[in-house]
Parts: C-alpha cells; structure tokens; sequence
C-alpha cells in the first residue's frame, strides 16, 4: 500500500514523507503542481541518501494512494480538500494532521471554530462515504523532520470509523519511537488541536522547540 | 505556609492532601461542616501513619491558609466559592483542580462552558483582588492517592498572575516525581480540562485507570 502525502512541500508534511519513507513505506507527495512535488520528493531523497520518495500531480498522487496525509497549513486545508475532492474515492483514508492556531501577543492561540475543530470543519467538505481520520496533530515539525531525533511520544489518533483508526494506528507503529493511541472519535481532534497549541506556547516558555506528548500509566 | 483543601472528602481532595502532607507540606482540610473534615483528616492521617493533617471548617481552614486548592466536582465548584467569598481575601490563592465532564454513552464528555473553560467561569464568581490559579485537573485522582504509586508525570499550571503560577509550580515540586509546567494564563484551562476528558477516556478504551501527560523535549 502506497501513502500519499498532500501538502509535502512544508516542514510537518516533508517530516512526516521521511519518516514514513525510512520506515519502510512507498511515499507519494502529491501537489496541484508537480514540479513542485517533484522537488519537494528530490529534497527529501537527499536526506534519505536513496531515491525512495516519488512525487506527482495530486491526481495520479491519489490514484495510487489508499491513505493521504493531509499536511497543508490548516488556513489551506479546506482549498485543498476542494481541489482534490472529485478524485476522493470511496476507500480512500484522508488523514488530518493540521492545527487551527494564530499567532498573537507573543503566544500561539487556539483559532476557534465555532465550538467544532479544524478537523470535523474539514470534514464538513469531504464527499459522502469518505472520512477523516486525525493524527500527528501533537508531534513538532520539527523533531519529525530531524530524522536523528528519536521521537518518544505518543500519536493521538481520532475519528469516526474504528477501522480507519486501526488502519492509521498501525502505520504510527512502523516509525520507531512512536506509539499510536487511539483517542476516538473525530470530535476528540478539539483536544488534541488545543494540546498542539499549548506545545508551541511551552516551547516558547522554555525556549526549546520539541515539546511533545507522552502518555504514562497505559 | 499552609496550605487548605477545599472538598478534602473526594478521592482528588484527599490524594492531594496526602501527597502534600508526605512532602512535608502543613495541610489543613476544610468542610463546610467540621465534622467531616475531621474525619476526612483522620483517615488521611491513617495512611499516613502519622497525624499531621488537621481538619477544620472552612473559615478557620482559610484564617490558616494563604493557598487554599478546591478540590470538589466542578458541578459544586461555584456554590462552594460562593459559600467561602466573604472570607476570601487579597493575598489568597485559589488553586483550581476541578474539571467540567459528564458520560454519555459510555464515554466521558467535556461539559461545555460556552466557549470558556470551567476554570474561567468559577472565576467569574470570585471577589475582586482574588484570582484563580488552575493546577492538578490532568492528575489522576486515582493515582494521586496511592502514595504507593510514582506519579511520574507533569503538572501543567496555568493563571493570569505570573506569580501565582510561580508560588503554585514551587508547591507541585514538593511532590517527588511530579514536574510543574507554567502552561500560561488561566484560559488554557480550556486545553487542560479536555485533556483530562481524553485521559478518562484513554483509561476507559485500554482498561487502565492512571494515564497521565509527561511532556517529552522541554
């Protein structure tokens, strides 16, 4: 099974293509402009040291693709849903890992929805018989995008239908470090989007830039 | 210094008073009714082997204590702040441990408070001067009170006045094991309170009863 990666050009999403890729998994960054996915796969095969990332057009992205990771800055995620919308085939996983977060006095702030989150606003855009899963919310770009950096922490994995959640909780496990925990249904993201938001406000505390969430006592 | 408990009868209260009072902490636990503070306090005193925590009513309890932690469920939280205003004074700090949650189909759920959190509404009731400092609301009641048990964790502490949020951490690192995390000002209750929500709910989906956040890479 081949994992799409939608929005592979910035850092969550290039992290997440190397680590999935370095695990062992077939990686597709796919991107309205396939030149720019075709960059973005060469970037990331020089960190790899071995040309094992592909990149093209999100079309031929998703024919490939079961599961897509939806890593845009979350201002562009419901664009991108849109764009892709009429290549969205039943079957196929849409994996959330934005954040609704401004920035303002110095801290980050939850961008409130309405009382919903950012991934069940998402949803809403999403043609029938086609879910989202949320994932990866809580893991710093940055640590991911290190592939030195050993990971230690724990992926919060939501979203309405179980099977889709064994099915994404099973590709966290293949990334060494990481331990999948399934945190339900998809309105749990309203958490897990807020604790993304308060990592960022105590990396600006205490000056570090990888605070991330580790779960004890399961 | 000593410190007060507020709702000292509940699991959380007397986990508390009990990890206070081993760290060497002078702890006094209020009732509206004295009698069962006394009892409260004589049982704590029981596990610990030791009779060093006193029982009192609430108003001698706040003479005594310059941090007083309310430590009753959320849906008593306001009445019980009301019922102690006119004996709150300028240099008193509230720590607030209580969390908003309700079930509902064999799920614990958030109880929305209008977009805020419970924290920020129970504040809403206090008399000018007094602020509120929230702490403890994503440590396992259950836990805390087996002395036996490492807690093994961090306790995020949020709060509008800096310095409140500093005298709280000082007390969190009393307890062995414990680390205090300044999480800013009292609005990110918001985040802490679904936190504990999703820690509930953890415990139910993998039958355990103690998960508890540890913040990796700060």
């Amino acid at each position: 099974m081949q994992l799409g990666i939608l929005g592979g050009t910035g850092v969550e999403g290039m992290g997440l293509a190397l680590r999935l890729a370095n695990a062992g998994a077939s990686v597709i960054i796919g991107s309205r402009d396939e030149a720019r996915a075709l960059a973005s796969a060469r970037s990331c095969n020089q960190k790899l040291g071995r040309p094992i990332i592909a990149g093209t057009a999100n079309r031929e992205m998703l024919r490939a693709c079961g599961i897509v990771f939806l890593t845009v800055p979350f201002s562009a995620a419901i664009e991108a849903v849109e764009s892709i919308k009429a290549d969205l085939l039943p079957g196929h996983i849409l994996v959330d890992v934005t954040v609704p977060m401004h920035f303002s006095g110095g801290r980050a702030e939850y961008a409130e929805q309405d009382g919903i989150s950012g991934a069940e606003r998402i949803a809403e855009h999403l043609p029938g018989g086609i879910h989202l899963v949320g994932a990866f919310k809580t893991i710093p770009a940055h640590v991911l995008s290190d592939l030195n950096a050993q990971l230690n922490c724990d992926v919060f994995v939501c979203g309405d239908v179980p099977e889709e959640r064994v099915r994404v909780m099973e590709i966290v496990r293949w990334i060494p470090t990481l331990r999948p925990l399934d945190a339900g249904p998809l309105r749990t993201a309203r958490t897990l989007e807020r604790m993304s938001v308060l990592a960022v406000n105590l990396n600006r505390t205490y000056k570090k830039k990888g605070a991330r969430y580790q779960i004890e006592g399961l």
